[in-house]
C-alpha cells in the first residue's frame, strides 16, 4: 500500500498526478490519501502528527510524503526505512521525530533525475521512488546515515496544534500518554479538562482528549473548538 | 464496491484511516466515497439523503456510513441489509428512512471490540464489519429486529435543506414526486417556481428541480442559489 | 487508466456517483481525480489548463472531462481522440485548445440515452462511454467533423488567471515558451519578475515561473500570492 501525506490541499491537480505516477509504475498496488491538508509549508506539524498516524500501517506500508516549500534548492531527498516501514520524500526534518522515537532506522539520499520539474519533486522524484519501493524493488540512492534525519533542536513533544480538522478539533503535536492522568490545560487563557470522549464532553465546553491515534486533542461536543477558542495551527499550549 | 458516506470532510485524515482498512481487509475491492461532507452530526439529513443516493447502486453493495456524534456512548452499531443492499454504522436513526421505506430489511447490533478507540468507531469498529460483508463474509453481530433502525418521530419528507453542494445548489429531504407538477415553493419569502434543468432557468433566478436523484434542489443557472437566498443546511421551505 | 477533470467540487456526491458507474462497467481500471475543482462553469479556463495537464499521460488514457453549464440543453456531447488520448465530456469548447494544436484529432458526437438525467450527464452519459472506451470497447456515437471541436473566437494563449491553487498560488492559460526567457508581467498594477522556482522567490515577493506543467504561474515562496496581490480566477495580465 502507499499512502500519500501532503500539503497539496484537497482538490487538484498534485494528488492526482503524482497518482497517475503511482497507478502506472505500481500498477494494482492501493493508494490511500492519508493526509491531503497538512498544514502548508509547516513541515514541524507534519513531523510529529507523522509518527501517531502512521504507527498503525503494516509492515512494507511505502509512505510518500511531501510537505516541501524548498523543493528545488538545496535541501536533499531521502528513503528512510524506519520500523519495517517505508518514508520518501524532501529531508528538511519531516521524518525527524518518526527517526528519534525509531527501533531500527535505515537512510539513502536521492538524486534528483534529469527533466525533473524544480517545483514538483513529488511527481518526478518522490512518487517514481514511491511505486518502486511498493513494487518490491531495490531502494535507489545511496546509503547514508540515519542522523541526517534528525532535527536535534526540535522537542520530543510540540507544545502547538499541529492540524485543525473538518469539525474544528485542533490535533496537537503532545502524546497524551506524556501527560498524569486527567491533567488541566491551558489554552488563550481557558482552562481545559479531561474528557474520554465526545459525547463525555457537557455541551458547549472545550475539552481535551486524547484522540485515536494517541495524541493530545481540543474538542467540543457537536460543536467547533477552534472557533469557539479561537484556535488555529501553531496555537500554543501548557500545563494548567 | 464499498462506498464511503461521512460527515468527514473532503480531506484527511480520517477518510484515509478507514480506506487503509478495507484495501488491508477487503484487498481488490473498490472503494468509493460518495459523501466526505455530509452536514456534521446532522443524522437526520443524512438519513433523507441515503434513500435518494443509494438506490443506484447494484445488490451487494455495501454502505459504510459514519455521522457518528454519540460514538464511545451508549448508541449502538448496527449492520442493516436493506432490499439487497447492506449498510453498516452507528444506530441513531441513519438508516431510519431506508428502513421505513425498505421492502425488505433485516438487523444485527454490532459489539464493540476490546482495544478500539471510543472516539473513531468509522475505523476501528465499523470498517473492519463492511470489509467482511464486501468480502462475502458471514455477518457479525446479534440478530435484532429491523424495527430498531426506525424513528416514528421523523416525518415522512424532510422540508428543509439536508446539504449544499460546491455550486451552491441546496439540496432538500423532500422527494420531487411527492409534489404536485410545476408546484410552487416558499423559501425565506421567495416564491421558487419549477424548471426542467439549470438551463432552462432564466439568469440570475433561483428555481427549483428534481434533482439527478429524485430529490428537489434549489439551483440557479451559473450562480449559487444559496448565496443569493440566504439557504443553508436546516433552511426550511413550504409549499407556496 | 481513467482521470476525472471536473469543476464538482472536492466532496460529495458527484464524483463518487461517476466512480461508482466507472468502478462498475470498467472493473480493475484505476480513476485518478485530476481536477476536481476547475472553476466552476467556466469552460474557457479548463480548455486552456488541459493541453498542459493531460500531455504527460499515457496513450490510451481516457480523460472524463464534464464542465457542463449547459448539460439537457442543446449542447452535444463528445467523443474526441486526440494525439492518442482519449476525451469524453460535453462540447462547448472543453477541448477547442486540444484541438487546435493537435497532431491527429478525430471526433463522434453522442446520443443521449433513453433515462439519462438532464442534470447529470456526466454519470449518465459521459461516465459510460469513458468505461467502454478504457475497457477497450468500440467508441458509441455518430463520427463528425473534428472541426465541431474548435472555437475560433478563442486566442492561442489565455493572458488570465484559468485556477487557483490550495497555496494560493495562481495558474494562468499562457504557455511559459511563448515568453522572452525572464520576461516581467504586469498584473493589477505589480511588476512581476521571473524566477526559476519558489525557493529562489525573494521572502514576501510574489514572482512567475515556468510551473511543472509548462504554463506562467504566480506564486509567493511559503506565502499566498492570491490574497497578496488580490488575485482571482480571471484575474487578466500582460506584459511589462
Amino acid at each position: 500500500m502507499i499512502v500519500l501525506c501532503t500539503d497539496f490541499g484537497p482538490a487538484g491537480p498534485y494528488t492526482g498526478q503524482m497518482q497517475a505516477v503511482l497507478h502506472g509504475q505500481a500498477p494494482g498496488v492501493p493508494v490511500v490519501s492519508l493526509f491531503t491538508d497538512l498544514p502548508p509549508f509547516d513541515i514541524e506539524a507534519a513531523a510529529y502528527l507523522l509518527p501517531a498516524y502512521t504507527r498503525g500501517f503494516p509492515p512494507g506500508t511505502v509512505f510518500l510524503c511531501v510537505v516541501d516549500p524548498g523543493v528545488g534548492g538545496a535541501r536533499p531527498g531521502v528513503v528512510a526505512e524506519i520500523d519495517g516501514r517505508w518514508y520518501v520524500g524532501p529531508n528538511e526534518g519531516l521524518f525527524a521525530l518518526l527517526a528519534r522515537r525509531a527501533d531500527t532506522a535505515r537512510c539513502w539520499q536521492l538524486a534528483v533525475p534529469p527533466g525533473a520539474s524544480p517545483s514538483f519533486h513529488g511527481r518526478d522524484v518522490f512518487a517514481p521512488v514511491a511505486a518502486r519501493l511498493a513494487r518490491g524493488g531495490s531502494v535507489p540512492g545511496e546509503v547514508t546515515d540515519p542522523t541526517a534525519l534528525l532535527r536535534p533542536d526540535w522537542a520530543d513533544e510540540l507544545w502547538r496544534v499541529a492540524y485543525v480538522d473538518h469539525y474544528g478539533n485542533a490535533i496537537t503535536g503532545l502524546r497524551a500518554a506524556v501527560l498524569e492522568p486527567g491533567a488541566g490545560l491551558l489554552l488563550n487563557g481557558y482552562l481545559l479538562k479531561y474528557a474520554r470522549t465526545f459525547s463525555d464532553m457537557q455541551d458547549g465546553l472545550v475539552c481535551w482528549y486524547e484522540n485515536a491515534n494517541g495524541l493530545v486533542e481540543f474538542a467540543s461536543n457537536r460543536g467547533r473548538a477552534d472557533t469557539a477558542l479561537g484556535i488555529q495551527v501553531g496555537t500554543p499550549f501548557s500545563l494548567a
